[in-house]
């Protein structure tokens, strides 16, 4: 389109260098191929780059081109992984933009997994998944790039304040001394309320990650997984199950982080990880909230 | 304005009325006289009028322009209630849109009350409050009109489940049979929640109603009320609370649905009430959700 | 689960109905089978049925239950269309519950259609489409129900303002009367902004809908579809386009509706239609929105 | 509460930091003095500390109540700004958690100016306004501590995009020579839509900040600001006024940096500024994007 006027290479009034520009909110299907088969995940992805002080504007549509080619590819070839589609696509943004020095994809999808209630009833569990790829030009003559990438997952979990369990059981003991024995043996009553809880690992370029992990992780660190069907024996399972499991978000935290060294113990110091955990508290109307955000290397420490 | 084209006036193609046109999500401070004190709510509001088949275009400007006069005049002379600002404005949209025969203002916005945790500490509490209007022209000369009004409310509480509190305690009584007296006696753990529930009424023409009556209607009627700051006394005082008082939502809006016909005895047949509530499920990953769309009528049957 | 307790059955305080009980945010990947092939759509799922004055509680796992069942269906038969899906589920939630006499099934799910810009570019564009069942026992022994059943479609389109559009032109042609003629021969500059139309039909039992029509009649209403990929070119046809067929909400409703009076010229006097279009005004804070919800009888009037 | 079991103070299994652990959410309305008068602020706030690795909870109740405290403080004595009211909140967590080493507040709200139409119509508009604290214990005897404080504003406005008109001018010369003269001294048609755009200024603890200057800062770098009630001629004013001054997000920011620059020309390299502006493009189901994260010091290489 030579004929048209390339307002964005024209001159720059306010020559300041801009940290990202690009397009948020693009939504598109995804074909993924994962052991359990091939699946398509509808993903909103962000697509950005920096722009150097004497450049006006990105050319954004360039962005989105990039992104449509990799989604009609992964209907031919279906993709390994969201993270390495990242990586893929902020290498690309990297050729288009020959101006930038740096490149950012975020990407966000719903993800189903069969699961088992505890009396074995199977049903498809939904999750959030995330990918991100960050790329570096590291010379200006093109000979060196780095590209980083990343994934995650959400879960809903259920979590058991412990702290109002013991203060409850400390009060219960008062009134009925007679049954201290039973408020010794059986978990006492206390509030306990969704979770939200997410977990972010930085994948080396020479491993490769499983979600399903990253999700078998958070969900094995709250008090009790969720399940979207239970019939009653289910239910009193998942609430014993919390009960005798009670964890603050603070805990929630420490313990997706001990798990990752374990799972992932061969993973560089380099490597950044990032936990939250977001308790959506029953007894109050606010939200309680923990996160870490360090690299396996500090952890090690 | 005289000399600019009306281009809401012209003819119109496809000759269709418009059950409802106008504007959504104007923001606005309005200043509320309440028994204590002057206090500035931050609304959110929806202004709407119908459009007969022969015209074009509402002139949705006047809408607005009713919009900032009611809120201007609120700062010299504080409204007495919500509700009654949206019929007011319902019957000003029929002044000003000669051609619609039916008006309707929706108004949203934040408020707070001082409450006291179970231990006595004192802080405020926020809910959600809504006001509706509706404005009939009942006939073309525009000698009858009716004007409707609704007040409402929406509060953070919580629930705790009955269900799954009886099979535990059923199957607690089958692992510890020696604790049997003890499960009898204590309350059993179950799964509680962030729990969501809302009362809508209409108020008739020649009543005045009060807003924190509706707010103490449904905190009486979840299991119980939440804080924002409870010390660990007050924690276990709700949690005790919530389990001596389990509910299911259908629970709750029978209960909200009971104490309305005894407050309100004197509300005509005719009057409306809607009471919705939703338990954002801490066993699950969706909500669950009962809701009853009546007239006092209906109910005394 | 005969020998746990049945709280849901038990005596009840306060004899109201509840008039829709249920589960309401449940995520599940349905696969629908289309002339263009298989696809697997990300719905979210809202289920409810009514609950007599006399039932305490209303057993909602089995809403769930049924969820699961016709999705797990899905895999093995795909769905013809969700409107479809949701009416069979009203059926087997009659069935389930046997108290209820109501029961409704809304589904909502991102969908996506190849698209063609201006210039001849193909790439996936994102809709909303939703469907809905509601379902009635009409005799106490069952022997008569009827199923009720809907779909339609939200679309992101652009749409300019007709009205500043002739007041920016008779103010130009007064500050610059040299261009009368050219201010006569092309479009004037208005505000243009992202649009959100709306439909949503009723589908008569013996009829098939094509949900990709929906999105078509849609589309043709507003100023010009939106597009996610645009070079320069296209997107200078979209900008033209939208100025030349410059449109309020109001414009768009009735011809929404037009369109569908003539596409559904078969569809009975009974059958249900809404028609919904907000405009995201560029010049304001606030949304302009227009509505009517009706039926193909009263249209044809 | 000596005699309730401290359980936050207990052995931690995994002895891991968090980086920051609170409660998000806590809605309160806050008092401040403004050069115009009070006005109560209806914010919504999160407060967090740091953990360190040997304490296994974070005493979350006095999170609440310092929020409460200052809170109720602000009724007596107005603040003087949400920023400063961060800050002291920021000094005070660091006093109650005395295992903490790092405060954090976060406040946002709702604010309204009075502000005029092109014509002189004045009204209220509304805006997001942000503040934010961060406290340092320095050295571990709390001999030191450094507290930052930020305020910052969000503003919605409309853009118009300069690329688009200048192909679309291109393509109508070509299709129009004779109106060539016409297309050059008049604005073309192009698309504009909703632009929200933040400004984020770290205020050195010497100095005092006005946010109205921020919010005018931000409404005079977009391509126009926006009015809830605009008449016919207003509405022409604000179209024209968006098209003389056609801006991508990218100059947004820009402009937006190099008013600061100016504006607060005596602060230190060290204060930190953030910019972003996001536009709800009418042409795209999708948004654009652009911010720059820095510091006054890198701004003024």
């Amino acid at each position: 389109m030579a004929d048209t006027t390339d307002v964005q290479s024209q001159m720059v009034e306010h020559r300041f260098r801009i940290t990202r520009v690009g397009v948020t909110g693009v939504k598109k299907p995804i074909v993924v191929e994962r052991p359990s088969g091939r699946r398509t995940l509808n993903a909103t992805i962000d697509v950005f780059v920096d722009l150097p002080y004497d450049q006006k504007g990105s050319h954004m549509s360039r962005n989105v081109e990039v992104t449509g080619e990799v989604v009609d590819k992964s209907v031919r070839e279906p993709v390994k992984g969201l993270e390495n589609l990242a990586a893929d696509m902020c290498d690309m943004l990297l050729d288009r933009h020959e101006y930038a020095s740096y490149s950012e994809v975020d990407i966000k999808a719903d993800y189903f997994l069969e699961k088992e209630s505890p009396k074995g009833r199977r049903s498809l569990e939904s999750y959030k998944i995330r990918a991100k790829g960050e790329g570096y030009r590291k010379k200006d003559d093109d000979t060196e790039r780095e590209i980083m990438k990343f994934i995650g997952a959400t879960v809903v979990g259920i979590n058991a304040c412990p702290c109002a369990m013991e203060t409850v059981k400390d009060e219960y003991k008062k009134r009925y001394p007679k049954h201290t024995r039973a408020l010794e043996e059986l978990p006492t009553i206390t509030h306990n309320q969704r979770n939200k809880s997410t977990l972010m690992v930085e994948v080396p370029n020479d491993k490769e990650i499983e979600v399903n992990d990253i999700i078998e992780i958070l969900e094995s660190s709250v008090s009790s997984p969720t399940h979207e069907i239970l019939k009653r024996e289910d239910e009193a399972e998942v609430v014993m199950q919390a009960h005798e499991n009670p964890k603050f978000v603070e805990d929630i935290v420490r313990d997706v982080l001990s798990k990752c060294l374990d799972k992932y113990h061969d993973y560089p110091d380099s490597a950044h990880i990032e936990v939250k955990s977001k308790s959506e508290e029953s007894i109050h109307k606010h939200d309680a909230f923990a996160e870490r955000v360090t690299t396996f290397g500090e952890l090690r420490k």
